[in-house]
């Protein structure tokens, strides 16, 4: 039987999401919490936003599966008895039976991401260093807006992604939006069908130099059309950035779109 | 010449605001950090909330008096040169001449605390871990802002209060309101003239209480008339608690504002 967990994690002690030999990294950790409470071997766990060292995810999710007794013997208990084995850096916020067809990877529409910074020495709150990048000039929001018009819709976006061989890098950008929250915060808001490598950090990187007047808004376009990785676009830190939310359709069209997704990124 | 110093902090690491030997606190660490960035002997600092151990900033209010010349030098620029000798869980948002007859503890009106709950797994945060009390059992808002309306007020906060030989513990209640926040957690706005010592983590431990369902909204009414500190109110820890904002009169009341409150507080 699959299920479905909703995970949440500071990811300043993590070597990211996926599992290394001998680095402490939250696939790992969990891996290791769901074996130690349900008492079965290894684990396998598939996530929706395989994280980057140091990013953080307040809405990521995972799924696994799982012998049915063991599932049966109590679902409802489960995310409290993982938090009881797991450090207090890496929380379950819910469990569920997975729908038939769900996919925690290959079912996703959408993921989101937000990148948070502090432009102004009045906006820098403590309790927030560990999530937030403190920058020292004062960013345009505007302008950083104007740049992201290029950005929006389908490319490819080998100028903002780590090469992998034989990887496409076509993606569907659906939303990329620079906001001034009531904190002061100046905070995007990214959303595609999937990110490839370092993409968000280097979307934000280029976002840096047109908010504080280094470059035009017009480069943002540029560098996407040269269509190759760009020195000139520096990939913003990990802390910075948190997975936010997944987005799956209607429980209808799971299996469906598992299919889709398989077919183009393989 | 008067400065006033706007201050955040995680409290986290210190031992509270007051300097005091052998420990880290927040007096201590800014304090140390002005004496070496203008290359003065002990500079007295002076808060509007001496927070206890645990308790974090966003609001903090701070002055000192430092000879004329020092501060000519560069006043603009004294908060990033702090920033640069303190850890990063201090930081200083704003510098500035103090207006005249300003005082950050005696001339203040009103002092704005916020206490954040997490009482359902779903709005767990570990990126908020340090500022959010993680609360197992889900807490009726209801019941606790019903609790909230004998407090209200000004009384003698007594049953609230770690007693103090000789000192009044007659407050203000300005506001106590619980509200259910878009991220799920459950906070507290606390405002008063003044707190006495613990009373805005008695007052959550009190709602607490109220709030599960092991007391009646009336209780709180009742522990305020009885008078004495119960030991059935419990301290709520004080990691959930933030000093978030300090309210001071327009410029030309801050001298008599003074007066005011020496005369009552002595």
């Amino acid at each position: 039987m699959r299920i479905r967990l909703d995970v949440a994690y500071d990811g300043t002690g993590f070597h990211g999401w996926a599992a290394q030999p001998g680095l402490r990294t939250v696939e790992g950790a969990l891996g290791n919490a769901l074996a130690t409470v349900l008492r079965v071997e290894a684990v396998e766990l598939t996530c929706a936003g395989r994280t980057d060292a140091g990013v953080h995810a307040r809405g990521q999710v995972v799924h696994c599966d799982l012998p049915d007794p063991v599932v049966e013997s109590g679902l409802d208990r489960l995310g409290r008895r993982l938090d009881g084995v797991l450090d207090a850096d890496v929380r379950v916020r819910r469990v569920a039976r997975a729908p038939e067809g769900f996919d925690a990877r290959f079912s996703a529409v959408w993921r989101r991401y937000a990148y948070r910074i502090a432009d102004r020495p009045e906006t820098v709150d403590p309790l927030r260093r560990a999530s937030v990048l403190a920058w020292g000039r004062p960013l345009d929001a505007a302008l950083m807006n104007q740049a992201a018009q290029a950005l929006v819709g389908e490319h490819d976006f080998a100028a903002f992604c780590k090469r992998r061989e034989g990887a496409s890098t076509v993606r569907e950008l659906l939303e990329l939006v620079w906001s001034r929250e009531a904190d002061g915060l100046l905070v995007a808001h990214v959303r595609a069908d999937a990110f490839c490598h370092s993409m968000v950090r280097s979307l934000v990187g280029c976002a840096l130099a047109v908010g504080e007047g280094r470059r035009p808004p017009e480069w943002a376009g540029d560098v996407l059309g040269a269509g190759v990785r760009d020195s000139a676009v520096p990939v913003a830190p990990a802390h910075g950035l948190t997975l936010e939310e997944v987005g799956y359709p209607p429980e209808a069209e799971l299996a469906a779109r598992v299919e889709v997704t398989r077919a183009r990124r393989g």
